[in-house]
């Protein structure tokens, strides 16, 4: 096919990492594909139409090394099974060793973004994280922060509204390239300004801005200089349709319009009115990839893990807790622990039959929350494990590792998954276990996760301030009949198989094409 | 008249704090009455009224002599000129050795309720405040705290509770004693279960509640356990009408009744659905006195104030910027500070041409929030006084002191007023100064203050968070010229003047009266 086949449009694509990232090793220039399910499923939709491409930042040196060579064109990387760029849409081929080879897999057209370092880290260090990302998350203790002073609004001026401004000259430099016309797919949290200039320059796209993290109601927004967040709006009002993960997010989005920026909105059909325009919120909550699980799965990595994972939590009837996280605040590990504390505390039968099991990834450890909240985590840990330890076994394993492999595993065999967050977009930890649990693990999941809209029904529910009703969830959780803890399994896997990420592309483009009166 | 004239039916009050608190001197008991607006015009309306009566909290180890002493019966008390006990109401007048004399003034029935002081320390001391104060003004750190263990649980269900459920069972006494019938009035946070309760025992009242601190959307209140947050809406939602100071308060009140308990809505019309019942969501903004107000400034302590201010504030055409506020985190009086130092920063030319007198009343210092708040507020004040006094003049003025006499000197003369509040209720202290300030006052004033709603068109609009633009925001009221500072303050004060704290009272009645079929 030609086109996208829902809307008959080419496809420009943006995110801030994109499908591949370039390395150097002694071999010469490197191609590696990016992981998780959204790439993949952009990706496969973009590798299946002739006139896609897909815009993204640099996020290695050779990265911007080959933005330069490219000089503001776009090119052709094959994704599978070997990553590698294609002769034919690369001018200057030679100038990577002659690295370049003919498709022989599917392909997709990259165009990488190249900003001032400067601009940059004003950009994602300074305004996406930490400001937006504690703000859509509710982190902020407003007594004492955060403070906007002229350095703040600079960054925001030189480096957000500029990065974003570069992009989106990039976009619909593409889009004009394919006649003015194409579907703009525009990703998260760091472009919220991105979809008006791209209508400004291109007034016949049809464009969507998918965001990926929570979406907090307008007191939260309030935090922000006001012409900040109304530039945000505004920014993001450009789209047709602006993606969220749940209707929660969506509602609030809507309220936003209204409160923050007088627009006439209609809550019930999530429409905002800007001018002649109708701008739609809507949600489609992103999933997993069932297959690639089940690939993971089935491989002799996972299996060594899940026999020492067994040998070390699962003997003489002993049950395993589980919890995967970045070590972000907003991930709310302390309060997990106090609660498991608290369990072991009223239930002393527990102690010694228990473990949790923490697999954290550290993240962002140059922001002081961030590097704080590390050393909260070791406090409470060791002091849990200094008063609960028994027979020589610690209620809590703290490992500071990033490994799928034994990740999935720790999936597969767990009692009871923690998600406890502050808030979270969605959390597809959650959909991960539902899909690969084969012991009856209990989900025991945030209200304010947002895989808590989809899957709480089927789950124990956490409140994650409630430390009391924290560990009376998990104790129920331990507790359940086994048939129960199946019965509960079995339909969030089959909801999670049923609403993969493909189907989570699909009903964006099946709405798109009936918003835009394509269908 | 026999009843309150909107409604023909008596009225039964209820408040925490009562029109009058009772003490002990040598002379033998003391009788003072309440100070302050609310108190004014409630002890106005019920002093008109035949039968009425005004359930209260003992606020003194008098009060509960008192309470002791009426054994469960209202008492008569005159409150002008002169308050006292009056006889013919009080069984056992010689108990307070004969000070009981016939009424010669307005008087008013109070009903003191004792409660158990373990109880009410666990609904004064950790529900009321901190958790809901700090909840309704947004003051948590997510990450950090709260944390609700097993003794938050056990203090709201023997504290705020039961302490609630004590004060509902007088009011549905008071309500029984009148037939049945009544207009109940209950104001505030402390209360919000007394509702349902009375609507319980006595269908046929018609019952309003007014929240005279802020309202956040439903994501702040996720905040608190579920089934607590669930207990206190469904409190409130006993009442006909939940009454607010903002018009972005009831609608979040609505939101929260959607979102936290699924009820149908009407966001347009702030009506809930609660079964074959509608409870309405409606904004009466609250006000000043400024009748009073104007005799406090005509006396002579407030002229002494004023000759002495001047002094040391206004010569060489200097000027003056001013806050009155508790030393409560919400206030925000620390980023008032450093933005005034930002200001004297870019402006050096204000340097020794502008002070900033802060008249701060020390309040809930042992809650250790407070505490540090104000060590906060002593260290930038030192900072900024060590860097810029010049000529012997300190930049700031601050002192903790509670003067009324002296605030409203300094109301009278300041040429700006700081209300930069993370969140405010209300704030009748910019109200004080547009009715009494003489020099084209400038109100700077927080848009998260519930006085913007109504004042902000003829305020400069301070962002609590933005330092920068509060700087630009003082800097533009210094300057602005003095006769739109006139134009401005004398719009402001014939709002004031035109919706004083009379007509907040006499416009719940005539809605009431609507709303209850009277009309």
């Amino acid at each position: 096919m030609a086109h996208t086949d829902v809307l008959d449009l080419p496809l420009v694509l943006l995110s801030n990492r994109g499908p591949v990232s370039f390395g150097r090793d002694s071999a010469g220039r490197t191609v590696n594909r990016g992981a998780g399910g959204l790439v993949s499923a952009l990706s496969g939709l973009a590798e299946h139409l002739d006139d896609a491409v897909w815009v993204c930042g640099a996020a290695t040196e050779e990265d911007a090394v080959v933005a330069r060579e490219a000089a503001g064109k776009a090119l052709h990387v094959q994704t599978l099974p070997v990553p590698h760029l294609v002769d034919s849409a690369f001018g200057d081929a030679s100038a990577d060793g002659g690295s370049n080879k003919p498709a022989d897999g599917p392909s997709i057209k990259i165009r990488i973004v190249e900003t001032d370092p400067f601009a940059y880290a004003d950009f994602y260090s300074v305004w996406s994280n930490p400001i937006l990302w504690f703000i859509q998350h509710g982190l902020y203790g407003r007594a004492y922060s955060p403070d906007f002073t002229q350095a703040e609004h600079e960054a925001f001026e030189n480096g957000y509204a500029a990065v974003n401004r570069a992009y989106a000259d990039a976009v619909a430099d593409e889009v004009r390239a394919r006649g003015g016309k194409a579907l703009v797919l525009l990703q998260d949290y760091h472009f919220y300004l991105v979809a008006e200039h791209v209508r400004q320059q291109c007034p016949d796209v049809v464009l969507t801005h998918f965001v990926h993290i929570p979406w907090p109601g307008p007191d939260e927004w309030r935090v922000l200089p006001a012409d900040i967040r109304e530039r945000l709006l505004t920014g993001l009002l450009g789209s047709d349709v602006v993606g969220f993960h749940t209707r929660r997010y969506a509602r609030n989005f809507v309220l936003c319009a209204s409160e923050l920026l007088g627009l006439p909105i209609d809550l019930d059909a999530m429409t905002i009115n800007v001018g002649d325009r109708v701008v739609r919120a809507r949600y489609y909550p992103i999933s997993v990839d069932p297959a690639a699980l089940d690939a993971t799965l089935a491989s002799e990595d996972v299996a060594a893990h899940v026999s020492m994972l067994r040998y070390i939590f699962l003997g003489d009837d002993r049950q395993l807790m589980l919890r995967v996280d970045r070590t972000d605040p907003s991930k709310n590990v302390v309060r997990g622990f106090q609660a498991f504390r608290t369990l072991l505390e009223q239930h002393p039968e527990l102690v010694g039959k228990v473990s949790f099991l923490a697999l954290l990834q550290p993240s962002r450890t140059d922001v002081p929350e961030y590097a704080d909240y590390i050393a909260l985590i070791g406090g409470v840990v060791a002091e849990i494990n200094a008063r609960f330890t028994k027979d020589g076994r610690q209620p809590i394993d703290l490992r500071m590792v990033e490994d799928f492999a034994l990740a999935i595993a720790a999936y597969s065999i767990c009692d009871v998954l923690v998600v406890n967050a502050i808030a979270d977009g969605m959390n597809l930890v959650a959909k991960e276990v539902a899909v690969v649990n084969g012991r009856g693990g209990v989900l025991a999941l945030s209200e304010t996760a947002g895989a808590h809209e989809e899957l709480g029904e089927h789950a124990v529910t956490l409140h994650p301030f409630d430390l009391q009703q924290m560990a009376d969830a998990f104790y129920s959780a331990l507790t359940m009949p086994l048939e129960e803890r199946h019965r509960r399994l079995a339909a969030a896997a089959e909801q999670v198989r049923t609403h993969d990420v493909a189907r989570w592309l699909s009903d964006q483009l099946a709405d798109l094409r009936r918003i835009a009166g394509f269908a």
